[in-house]
């Protein structure tokens, strides 16, 4: 397993949505997202927006992104979660996640 | 397993010799880390030295920290990481971790 560290930046005066729609994230999201090997997936935020994520993949990023690019279902969250976030540039927020450098791992 | 999510700032300018001293994390350290309940853990670094990490504990967070508290291999090592990290006005880096507010998990 690979494991990847992303980061995204949320509005600030739209936390408590984005908060809100993540507790009740679509079941066929969450299954596309098992099915193309996002596991242990934990996202993160900080008050000011910040946004943390946090996955462990059999895959490398580009290929589990890719994975879910031909998930139909994907492509409708994205749509639904694009107001939320700052500085997409037009772009869907998978296609703005920054992936981070693992520089410490123990198990 | 309770999931922590943190973030700490490394300075910019200090971004290599960071990287440098974890890729030779002391045993010792990484030893009381396990013991006091710190696994999985993981560092992840964006280019300007923003810092995430991400672990598993059976405790919380502020146990987890209280368990490295009283290991004295990590009075050193955070004496040793201080000079690294922005803005600690004077606390070790353990004392600056701001924990995230985990928003959404799948397994």
């Amino acid at each position: 397993m690979k494991r990847i560290g992303i980061v995204l930046k949320v509005r600030k005066e739209k936390i408590e949505e984005y908060k809100k729609a993540h507790e009740k994230v679509w079941p066929e999201m969450k299954e596309a997202l098992s099915r193309t090997g996002w596991h242990n997936y934990s996202l993160f935020l900080r008050d000011d927006g910040l946004l943390f994520g946090y996955f462990e993949t059999p895959v490398d990023f580009a290929t589990a992104l890719k994975g879910m690019e031909k998930e139909s279902i994907n492509e409708k969250w994205q749509a639904a979660m694009a107001p939320y976030f700052e500085a997409l540039g037009g772009r869907r927020a998978d296609e703005s996640m920054l992936e981070l450098e693992e520089v410490f791992h123990i198990d």
